[in-house]
């Protein structure tokens, strides 16, 4: 196991983390100069923060600023209700490849969708089955031409709290299934995001981790689960301050192949995204050397 | 399948959904008493309200009201950070099977704790490997003094979002090993309590229920989940009101052999536990007639 304790090479900041400053928002260019400025080697950006300051401007920043990308977040949402839904999400997915192949990211982050509607407080339907039928078979058809870009694509996924609204692959037992639907070959196209906060608690997490090998582990992200958690969204901890045994799941992961970046992914409207983004990315990287 | 829809002959109300009418405590002897008025054949009383109105007093009650019981909440929370702890437990747990006996309860639902400390906020540690070898031993411990008094114990996994502060026992698959480790000649004696709020997002959920069988599929709970929840504890939505497919959850429980109450626990601070506990009651009849 790495040893993360002497400095910050293996650190990547998801810019949600620093989404918001002083509870206000903030710019992704001003989060990449800020990662640069903490000597942070890596980040994974989100869509709609890249598409606010411009794809192309996004790409020279961060070429210039020598940062490398952990992830790009993120595509899915496939299930809809009709096939005109299933096909723009589908052309929106291809996009989202696309962009992360101009960022030159080493994967694309599924978070899949679940309930068609339910995000918005009104779901469609009530068939979870159905929906995680048409996320296979989103995953399917994104997958062919994401090959042909070259771009690996991980499917992350989500706590079982998100199973009705973000997403309805809630366990690394069932994102593995699908790599083994949709990639049998383990060719590395596709293969799984593991974010500590959404599989913690799994009783089959290492042997899952062990299934997974290599090929399939695309991502590692970090934050942790606070007791109480007050918002089903919003409330993730820094590493260190909840109850997830994070070393021993990074472990797991590098005893099984992953040697890329751990990510912090951290969505906090009562706490962090009202401090100073410097304070944020300083305590990232002191807890990244002693809690991760 | 059972036909709801022309009687509630299948109905049990957990109190814990009456707890409150009009936003003030309501004492079990007022909610059992409510219950037998609309025609209500069953309940599942918890111990905090049966301890404050005295067992005696309910079980009397009970009986002179001609009410079933369909399980009594609860017994669990094993975890303990020393062997005072562990001990302390097994004897409340003890109690809680007598207390089961005298109240005529067909099985007693374990909640079965997880890490100590963590639901005051403080989690002793962060080892849950270690809390679940806890719940398997006091699972065990509790199982000898529970067969000897013929009360069966009823293993309800919680949603995974309650991992760290109240069960670590989190899936159908992970209740059932427990229940194939501890009586594996299927006695009757050990099973568990399915709550489709717990539950339904689960893929194997159909396969682990088949699995479960007549002789473990001891209590079924119904409410459902919202879009969006906005507590992870006490935001639960009548029957009808969410995403969870009730009915076929319900079918797959029936089909292998499950054919007591169901019962509705719902927890629900903002919505309610501020109405009329009589509203409440006539809802739940109207929900599962139509909703379950």
């Amino acid at each position: 196991m790495r040893d993360f304790s002497q400095n910050h090479r293996w650190l990547s900041i998801n810019t949600a983390t620093v989404r918001k400053s002083h509870g206000q928002d903030l710019p992704l260019p001003q989060i990449l100069d800020a990662c640069a400025r903490h000597g942070i080697p890596a980040v994974s950006p989100w869509r709609d923060q890249v598409a606010a300051a411009g794809l192309g401007a996004i790409s020279k920043q961060v070429k210039a600023l020598g940062l490398k990308l952990s992830g790009y977040c993120r595509g899915g949402m496939f299930p809809a209700m009709d096939a005109a839904g299933l096909q723009a999400a589908f052309e929106d997915n291809r996009r989202a490849v696309d962009e992360a192949c101009e960022l030159g990211a080493p994967c694309l982050v599924l978070v899949v969708g679940a309930l068609p509607g339910a995000l918005a407080g009104k779901a469609a339907h009530k068939d979870i089955a159905h929906a995680r039928q048409q996320v296979e078979d989103g995953i399917g058809a994104l997958l062919e031409y994401a090959k042909g870009s070259g771009m690996p694509l991980a499917i992350e996924p989500l706590h079982p709290m998100y199973a009705a609204d973000r997403a309805c692959v809630n366990t690394m037992e069932h994102a593995l299934d699908l790599c083994d639907a949709l990639d049998p070959q383990r060719t590395g196209a596709l293969g799984v995001a593991v974010d500590v906060y959404h599989v913690w608690w799994d009783p089959k997490l290492q042997a899952q981790i062990e299934r997974a090998g290599r090929e399939r582990l695309l991502a590692f992200h970090v934050c942790d689960w606070l007791t109480p958690t007050t918002d089903l969204l919003n409330d993730r901890g820094m590493m260190g301050d909840g109850v997830i045994d994070i070393p021993r799941i990074r472990g797991w992961v590098e005893a099984h192949g992953f040697a890329g970046f751990s990510e912090v992914e951290i969505f906090s409207t009562g706490h962090w995204w009202k401090r100073d983004h410097d304070e944020v990315l300083k305590t990232c990287i002191e807890r990244h050397r002693s809690a991760v």
